[in-house]
């Protein structure tokens, strides 16, 4: 049954391909819900299904948690409807919550899958830093009171660069997957107004993995964990050295590259 | 009866000035309302009775509109509470919801009033432009599609700078105050990812009178109103000769100056 479902919806003339950003403050999370409670997933099947004329099941580069953002979600579908390419961000973005917003639409090989041909993956994590907290920030960005020594951030950081088992830093009820990762450049940046923000590149990332290594390295800054102990915790490949994991609304699904 | 409350209020031996700044979009504007509505006055001044253990009531630099946003808006109150000054901002916040924020608080001379002392107020209007909306600023700027022509909006503006009357940028229904004001400054820039920012410092503003300047000036970037003709809507002192009243969620009452 699955298989001919399957099937049916590759046999559909059309593979699309959409870039999109959302801000997850109000959703479950990307991943279709059930049980009335509303993911990204859901609202966006719904509405495409308005604009192609077909009942749409979408594929999805990375499963974003309850209230994470995205900037550059990548999703792509099958399709027996005939809205041409250059017309489709205008007319989905007319159909979706603002909270939703469809950056590019392409039609693409009919072997591509967003979730399965990704070949690497940006994440976003953004702090706020600062004696008062910013209002405007509070859905978009981790509040931290005290004072943050980046430099000492940027040097623990350094040592996850590469291919290492991030079991430190995995979430305690991810046992099944390989906790191997190749992390290809990470930077730990203070912009204005007080907020740091944090870029992950790498090949894959375990669930949890980035907000558990912000958890982790925000104890770094706040001179509570050394440099060296950053170290000792990753080569202890268990979760329980690590520290706390980070709150959703500073995490961004940045790109994905393919 | 009312002198008699207001006496009483002032009888008290403390005058406290709060810088604070708030978010907007989930209040019916800055002023106490009644009937159900929530204005930031309401939870202002319930809060600050918890901290301060006496019945509050605010005097406020200025009453934003339902949605309006404030970085720096002023208020003071009488009080005969005890707390030391140094401990008001964080105890404040600590009963405060997360979109309203104390920046700062100091004892003032009991002659110091929010509103009846201020000098100048400067007033922040943002706009976002650019192909495709942002989810992150939708709640924070004007979303504008088509491209605007920043040099001809800053000709236009400049023309605003002095003192003039401003009847044709006052609201509707305003009949009886004064329309002559002194705008010092005024500039338009263009930050990153699209951001237009205006700022405007002047000695005060009519009701609406900033959001509708600013539907007014976008006609000029969008080429639908030129430079000439702006001046002409001054000049004719008829609000119906102005554009459209410019969105709510672009605007913050950014500084008050004593």
């Amino acid at each position: 049954m699955k298989k001919n479902h399957k099937e049916m919806m590759k046999a559909r003339k059309r593979n699309i391909k959409l870039v999109l950003a959302y801000d997850g403050g109000h959703y479950h999370g990307f991943q279709r819900q059930t049980n009335h409670v509303l993911a990204v997933q859901n609202v966006l099947e719904e509405k495409l299904a308005i604009i192609f004329g077909d009942e749409i099941e979408l594929a999805a580069a990375g499963r974003t948690d309850a209230g994470v953002h995205a900037y550059g979600q990548v999703v792509n579908f099958f399709t027996d409807g005939t809205i041409p390419v250059e017309r489709m961000v205008r007319a989905i973005n007319s159909v979706l919550p603002e909270d939703i917003v469809i950056r590019s639409a392409v039609e693409v090989g009919r072997d591509f899958s967003a979730r399965h041909s990704a070949k690497d993956k940006t994440y976003l994590y953004r702090i706020q830093q600062g004696d008062i907290p910013n209002p405007f920030t509070r859905q978009y960005a981790w509040y931290i009171r005290k004072k943050l020594d980046i430099s000492a951030m940027q040097m623990a950081l350094a040592q996850i660069v590469g291919e290492h088992d991030f079991s430190s830093f995995k979430a305690a009820s991810n046992v099944t997957m390989s906790p191997i990762r190749t992390i290809y450049e990470v930077s730990c940046e203070e912009k204005s107004e007080g907020i740091i923000e944090l870029f992950f590149l790498g090949n894959g990332f375990l669930y949890h993995m980035v907000r558990n290594i912000i958890g982790t390295i925000v104890n770094v800054g706040l001179g509570q964990t050394t440099i060296e102990q950053f170290q000792e915790i990753i080569a202890a490949k268990n979760r329980k050295y690590a520290g706390a994991t980070a709150p959703a609304q500073g995490l961004y699904l940045y790109k994905v590259t393919y």
